[in-house]
């Protein structure tokens, strides 16, 4: 499984993946599900992914490829004039790799099935957030909708719904990201630190702070074991409910 | 879907099932999930149902039937001499119910099965807590697991996980449970007010308070209402990722 969230906020965007994959629970590793290409000054584009490794891995590789290669006739994550056309392609992309893998009769236990999502800014136009399907269709986020969970989204979803605000500032976005993560990994096994963040600066058209965060990291740690106390607190701060007027 | 928790406190048992059904997404109906059985002085014993509604009623219907039928010949929830072989009369019942249904050869959309959680207390024993499988097994609370969730289970798990203590009071444990259910029915459709509980005293051998919470009830609007704020507190008493000494 698999934990990633991306959250539109008034001062950018906000990335947050975790590292474990897991083919079975009994063969787990480490990777990296979170990708940013970056034109300083022209685009930055973050991409993270849920599902099948090897479909994500193709996916990256293959709009990696066409980035560099300048000559290449295809068009690149480089070169397209908006973030919807970043969207489409990469959209395109993973509907081929996934028909290409499906398409040779071969069968899996599992499926090649796989979900993004890709947020980012190109000179001209606003920050854009997108929820990409394995069907290569893909949805944007609104103020209605203004965050995307992918993977196992349902341990960590309470927290954000009650506490999102597009206002918040990055410093307090990645402490409720953390504390939506530690509810996740305290739940479910293939879910696991470390966790990598990207902070996007709207119009900044640049990379922002990156990082991986530990598991033994002092200030995860501080929130993972702050979180519970300070939950505590915040049920104690609610009245108890009264029996007598009610039965 | 449903959303039921039976659990395990020094002081007793407390069980909460929501009450909404669903055939699709556009038949919604209200029906009570929770089942008290007691004779005063000798047993008081509860069940929980999620899953099939045909195969939840039936199994209550069958072991309704038997207790009141004092000749007949088959055991009865009444006459059984320990939780232990209440757990696998109904675990039986439930089995057989599924089988039945099942061997017709009808094809349905949805399957037969059902989850069921089972508590409650026979004179000479202590308090027991039991999850039972639609296979017929079943697992038993204990300390380490002492509470049980079917249904819609993740949205309301890491509340619990957090905040549960075997020493609290009951009135503090409804709390929770009204946070926990509505985490759950802000995020599925499918789960939905009235909720019914029921608090088992330890060893009162006898039904204890028994009443239903409506959507609009004004302690349930309270904590609704009021945790969204109490959250944010708490997220709020833990410091802010320091950016500068990360990136």
């Amino acid at each position: 499984m698999t934990y990633c969230v991306g959250m539109m906020l008034d001062r950018g965007l906000v990335f947050m993946s975790d590292t474990r994959t897991n083919a079975g629970l009994d063969n787990i590793s480490t990777f990296r599900k979170m990708t940013v290409w970056e034109d300083p000054g022209e685009r930055c584009i973050t991409l993270m992914a849920a599902g099948n490794l090897a479909t994500t891995q193709a996916v990256v590789s293959l709009l990696d490829e066409r980035s560099k290669t300048v000559q290449e006739r295809e068009p690149s994550l480089m070169a397209v004039p908006s973030m919807f056309q970043a969207a489409g392609m990469v959209a395109e992309t993973l509907r081929d790799v996934i028909a290409r893998h499906a398409e040779t009769g071969q069968r899996a236990d599992s499926t090649f099935n796989a979900t993004l999502i890709l947020g980012g800014q190109v000179k001209g136009g606003p920050p854009r957030l997108f929820l990409i399907y394995p069907e290569g269709n893909f949805i944007e986020a609104s103020a209605d909708t203004p965050f995307f969970q992918i993977g196992e989204t349902k341990y960590g979803r309470p927290i954000l719904v009650r506490a999102y605000d597009p206002a918040m500032r990055f410093e307090d976005a990645l402490k409720l990201l953390l504390v939506s993560f530690d509810s996740t990994l305290k739940a479910n096994l293939t879910v696991g630190a470390p966790f990598d963040f990207h902070l996007y600066q709207a119009d900044s058209l640049r990379a922002g702070p990156r990082d991986r965060i530990e598991a033994d990291d002092p200030y995860f740690q501080l929130v993972s074991q702050g979180w519970g106390d300070a939950l505590k607190e915040a049920l104690d701060s609610l009245p108890p409910f009264t029996l007598d007027s009610q039965t």
